[in-house]
């Protein structure tokens, strides 16, 4: 790529300007426009985004936790990353984004040197699913303006929202999910993918209504090393509901590599009006 | 209970003294005494407390994180709860615990108004576990401290720390866990119980090594009705591994009420060395 290639969409999304120690300035393009605001994925990039840019940081991000507080205007936010404790392989930040003075988002991260250790899974990617290429591209049509920044394959679990599609019996979905145009993925676009489902109220009530995350955490199975060799192939995410309680429900996820590895495990609760 | 009762060890142990708005101190007795400074539990517990405690506080637990960023000593310790954003319904607390000025935990934690919405569950509680009564409680013998102030029946999934028992095939566990002496459920023994597992590596390899939780996160799916029928009954716990990484594997878990409701769900991230 030259210095005058056009950045990837995500790339600009999640950029930020330095303006001082520990605090960044942004502004999200239209892009990647939810229902209120940007796609909560990207927000979690784009703070993931400071902290892999701090001169201060040691070594790679391992959980992130980012909690939506409030809605973000079409303006530019004040973001301040705060590395608070540094140890000789880990580290802890705080990070918050504010618009008007207003906190609108909070996060904490964990970032570690990964070392050399026992290496096992108790799980095991699906080996019944068609492969990305024999399932048919999620057909953006009115969906909302994120939604087509990614090429969604949805395998089962899918939301019919012509409501003729009766309840199901649970809210689990399997789906292959690519950035669009296609992009190496990196810890940013990992970080973001473990947003990218949709309410699993939908799916299972078969029902749309007044849905958005509130807490999403991810845990990274990823270095640099495991990054590099998923390059840009599609990603495989099962995403499954537990309960759904007096106007909440959470979700726990995973996000498989193209050679069956783990790359992320993520976990949210969601409002829900319905 | 009258005012001259001795209160329950944990309601000593998580208690906090106001030490200014949004500023709390305390300290913790040996009672839950871990490998390195107290349980995590009755850490995350603390904090919460802390948040409980507020004048400003809006609504019950809806979920929290809890980051483990080094040790604490034996001695006082500082914690600043701040409500950062409150919405009409939900609000969004930062909590940091300093010890000697030095950052020792970080956490976030949202509370939220309950309101009656569509319920319903995904999973359900196994149905092939034997009631409390007919386990074998645990035998803490050489356990570390804070393992005597629980009554734990492992189900399946125990550790044998003789060396005997060979690798399994995974690290997943179920197991009843009460307070000893038992004490009514609230949100604070919740919390503390959703890091009662010991690390899912031991189980795994059924080999001790160095190994803690870095990163904790548990959904509520319960309000005070569910708590007060709960009362002091056991808690089923379930929990699984998933992915064991250069030096760090993540753990999922469920805890049931005694009448079959899933009362809360949590996550974590452990380092481990081995």
């Amino acid at each position: 790529m030259t210095g005058q290639a056009k950045k990837h969409v995500f790339d600009q999304s999640i950029a930020l300007t330095p303006s001082g120690d520990n605090s960044w300035q942004g502004q999200f393009p239209p892009a990647y426009a939810n229902m209120v605001g940007p796609f909560g994925g990207v927000i979690a990039a784009t703070l993931l985004n400071g902290v892999l840019n701090h001169p201060e940081r040691l070594g790679d991000p391992v959980s992130m936790t980012v909690n939506f507080a409030g809605p973000i205007a079409d303006d530019h936010f004040d973001v301040a990353t705060r590395p608070c404790r540094t140890n000789r392989s880990t580290q802890h930040w705080m990070i918050e984004l504010t618009q008007g003075g207003e906190t609108a988002v909070t996060a904490t991260v964990l970032t570690g040197v990964r070392r050399d250790s026992w290496e096992g899974s108790d799980v095991s990617m699906p080996d019944d699913v068609p492969p990305f290429d024999e399932v048919e591209p999620f057909d953006v049509g009115r969906s909302l303006p994120w939604v087509a920044n990614y090429d969604l394959r949805i395998i089962d679990g899918g939301f019919d929202p012509s409501g003729r599609t009766p309840e199901q019996a649970h809210g689990a979905s399997r789906l292959w999910v690519r950035d669009k145009p296609s992009r190496p993925l990196d810890f940013t676009s990992l970080m973001a993918i473990s947003d990218c489902f949709f309410p699993r109220i939908f799916i299972r009530r078969q029902e749309r209504m007044p849905a958005g995350t509130v807490s999403l955490t991810t845990y990274f199975h990823a270095d640099g090393d495991t990054l590099a060799r998923q390059g840009d192939l599609p990603v495989l995410a099962e995403a499954r509901a537990q309960r759904y309680f007096k106007g909440y429900f959470d979700q726990s996820a995973e996000l498989w590599g193209a050679d069956g590895q783990l790359l992320a495990t993520t976990h949210q609760v969601v409002y829900f009006k319905g």
